[in-house]
């Protein structure tokens, strides 16, 4: 079956590039399997369907970044957040906002189409975490995004002139689209965001040519599929389970990784039972939505642990053995490396200082303990002091592995949160936590770090070096072969740490404040590494909130200024 | 009366430098005076209270141009179009948007304090031109500023609170305020904008420490004060001759030269007369804002020439003699050169290639000589194509003069205008100007360039070299001892020519477009040089409008991305 599907799209490509001979859009499946080790073009957000985030590229490296300097900056003209990884293909960067599609040429800085549309105005209502779009994803031609009205859209990629356009769900029943797209095997797929407002989570196939709805896996089981039983009454009908970070793909195991979020009400006594497929990564079968297996990292999730988060595709070494894995630091403060082959839990660390609310994983079940202070919890609905707080130890911003390290380098977040469950409410479009929010408290270490960059071994969760930071960092990370983690700080700093100490070599001001993710490529000989700039995001929309107690933090985080951009850098 | 309104400024800064001993804001009558000289702080819009924007600054120069690279970038979270020029005290610099106030450290280019004001959400629709503001006045440790409702308003330098704010009239009869304040004899001095609207235009002001009114110059005589018999019947209340862009201060003379701007409405055959001080340049005591000399520019201005071009103060050598003059663009193509100690026109130059409004000035008179086609269209009211446009041979941004080549650098412009005067009708807040507009079209030139970077010599008009672009450059230029002239461009690029050939030596692609004003200052043994990105002004709002004909123009504008923030450069 893998082989046929990947001659026929094999045909398709040849076709495309016969009749267009100059301008060959030929992204096929098998660009997209190399682009982790293609170093002149990112076809895909993450750096490759695996999401390494690694860029074997080492012409900037520890010796020579102190020379890294800005080429040049495009601005969005728009002040929300930028979440955005851009891509590069042909020479061309292709990048998203929350409402606009940019293609720029990367040697000038200058823009070569925009493609912006408008959403309902009140969209925003219902998107919780900040008004953003992750990324693309290119094919044949065509660039993908999706809205946060819920629609997928193909542009063209040479004028950025839409293909189509379909819509996935009604934005007015809470939902809303941030991710980027996923192709794989010849299928775009696509998730949902609106886990705080009682959704029930899905994930979608759509025929890239003509943007026909091809198949839709719900994460929540209705009563007569697999794990409805995990499911009291008519609770799976809100039950959350949102789908909103870009899965991975392994195209030899023609398995796509998806993680599912958190449960609907975050109050997790009024849906008893392990709630499939809540806080969970599930191995689809591209073609059709099948679900190949699935492992939950957090059944029943009492705290809003959103298993969303990448899973990371690698080939590690464990007890001798080569295995097949796929990497993954959930919500729960939880690593886990997973047999993408079969599910099978391998290893579960806890990267973060602070986690009282299990003692540990059950390696034969792959189950978390609860702790007392969960045990207490459920047991009398007493509000808890619980560490993680909602956002995670890391919340959605991407980590890289670096296959020549060995090391998972993540932003991850270190506060806790008070915690008093009361009767959910359903009501359409609007918040189903199930908590009472006056007590909704976030809770900060006594060092006042919110968040630390940390270089982690996946394997035994031994933190190699971590970087402190008042305002936790909100973006994604990326490695390189020339030993260098870049990332971006909440102040704006774009910066590289040395891979291997930690120490940071080199920074930047952008304009506004960073939650977006890096990327390199080569072009004419030359590194280039871009990053969006434009602060947003969850972070700032709760914090003020949830965590006004901290004026020195609310203080610092107001002193940073809106703005988009979008900045590249090379060696001066 | 000069040297004791000296001493007794000194005094006072004497007394605050005593009581506020750490920090000091002294900055006296004497520091402003010398601002053009001092290359450690920019106190003044223009570098220097003559507005020469000239740097005696060599540490970036010619021949390591090349090594300059950004340091860092503040995002304004704005999309208007940002004039500015940014100041420099003691280490901190202070930049101005429409809408707030910003204190940076220019060490890190993080945000110190910003003050942010609402206008009433009408005010845009009076103000014609673009959203902007030009910059502010820093004196005594307050910073001053105009804002778009027409209020002048002081801030505590230290804090950014407001310590007063004064309304200069009304907005809704459509005034506004977008330049920059001056400082002179220990006044701060506000001209007004809204030529377009029938208003009559005036100068005042104002008590530093108190915002007390201390006068006001209406530049629109009353029919029983000097020059009130040049206005028709009751023309006057509507007469125009706005006074938005900021004056320049000699402190020697102690006179202030400030431009009055176009008559109201364009149509001048309803307001037959000179119309002083339309189009005129005034030499004023700034105690007391009494006219010392005027010289008039445009006498009964019938195009639109707005003569409130900056002021350049000079001494320079003519015909043997040195001179104290002023020197000074108009907007009606010509370039003049006058004595500023009694208004005596010395020179009088053309600066553009096409002009057909005039035969050229008579130097007796000081009148410029109506061409035929003028003549023509007084005579018949007939439609005419009359160069240069409304826009003029060069509009509000500034030019430099270096002392050291003895050339003046000025963004000019080369385009016409289809014109045909109607009957006006005032009404209140909407544009004034007695034209069909459905005729009101823009010319362009043969060779597509509508805009030159030229250097000029002030006193011949000779063009030593010039630098064409289609869509023409609308900020500022600076000229510095290393032999650079900076400007930016309208599709954004920040960049440097070599003063003396006009070669084009650096150039670097910031966010958004380039309207804004350079400086320079120095810190800590290294040269820092800023300038404002961010697209807006008349250009962008008229071009769409009245050169749509211009598709290929107007494609160029439409890819400008908007943006707004402050660059900031150094050598690497």
């Amino acid at each position: 079956m893998l082989a046929i599907s990947k001659n026929w799209l094999s045909a398709i490509t040849i076709c495309l590039a016969a009749i267009g001979a100059e301008k060959s859009w030929a992204q096929s499946a098998t660009d997209l399997a190399n682009d982790a080790k293609t170093t002149d073009q990112v076809l895909t957000v993450g750096l490759g369907q695996g999401q390494q985030r690694f860029s074997a590229l080492d012409k900037v490296n520890t010796s020579n970044v102190k020379s890294l300097v800005p080429v040049w900056n495009y601005s969005f003209g728009d002040n929300r957040g930028q979440e955005s990884q851009p891509l590069v293909y042909k020479g061309v960067m292709y990048v998203t906002t929350h409402d606009s599609t940019h293609a720029i040429d990367p040697k000038t800085g200058r823009g070569i189409w925009v493609n912006k549309f408008e959403y309902p105005p009140e969209t925003p209502r219902i998107v919780c975490c900040g008004i953003v779009n992750r990324g693309a994803a290119i094919y044949n031609g065509k660039l993908y995004r999706a809205t946060l009205d819920a629609h997928v859209v193909a542009l063209n990629m040479e004028d950025g002139t839409e293909v189509w356009k379909s819509k996935a769900i009604d934005y007015a029943d809470g939902y809303s689209m941030t991710m980027a797209p996923l192709i794989a095997n010849g299928v775009v797929i696509t998730g949902i965001s609106g886990g705080e407002y009682g959704i029930r989570g899905f994930i979608d196939g759509w025929d890239p040519e003509t943007g026909k709805h091809l198949w839709r896996r719900y994460t929540v089981p209705a009563p007569d599929e697999e794990g409805g039983d995990t499911w009291p009454g008519e609770t799976y009908k809100h039950g959350g389970a949102p789908t909103w970070i870009t899965g991975t793909y392994d195209p030899e195991l023609d398995l796509v990784y998806w993680g599912a979020g958190n449960g609907g009400p975050w109050n997790a006594e009024f849906r008893k039972g392990d709630n499939l497929y809540v806080g969970s990564v599930l191995a689809l079968k591209p073609k059709t939505g099948e679900i190949a297996w699935h492992y939950q990292f957090s059944p029943n999730d009492p705290y809003d642990y959103d298993g969303v988060n990448e899973n990371i595709i690698a080939d590690v070494e464990i007890d001798g053995k080569m295995q097949k894995v796929i990497m993954h630091a959930d919500r729960n403060g939880y690593l886990y490396v997973i047999d993408r082959t079969d599910g099978k839990l391998l290893r579960a660390s806890q990267y973060i200082n602070k986690l009282n609310w299990a003692d540990g994983i059950d390696m034969k079940t792959g189950r978390p303990i609860d702790s007392a202070l969960t045990k207490k919890m459920r047991a009398t609905g007493e509000k808890i002091d619980v560490w993680p707080s909602a956002f995670g130890g890391k919340n959605w911003f991407p980590m890289s592995y670096s296959p020549k390290s060995g090391f998972v380098y993540a932003n991850t977040l270190e506060m806790g949160m008070s915690y008093k469950p009361v009767e959910p409410v359903f009501k359409k479009g609007t918040f189903y936590f199930g908590l009472d929010l006056a007590q909704l408290q976030f809770l900060f270490p006594d060092d006042g770090n919110t968040g630390y960059l940390r270089a982690i071994d996946p394997l035994t969760g031994d933190i190699k070096w971590e970087v402190g930071s008042q305002a936790a960092n909100w973006g994604g990370t990326m490695a390189t072969a020339g030993d260098l983690v870049f990332t971006g700080t909440y102040t704006g700093q774009f910066k590289a740490f040395d891979a291997n100490t930690g120490e940071e070599v080199w920074s930047f001001q952008t304009g506004s404040g960073i939650i977006g993710q890096p990327m390199t490529w080569e072009q004419d000989g030359k590194q280039y590494i871009s990053i969006a700039s434009g602060i947003g995001g969850a972070y700032r929309n709760f914090i003020p909130v949830f965590g006004a107690k901290n004026v020195e933090l609310n203080k610092l985080m107001a002193s940073v200024p809106e703005g988009g951009s979008i900045w590249t850098f090379a060696l001066q």
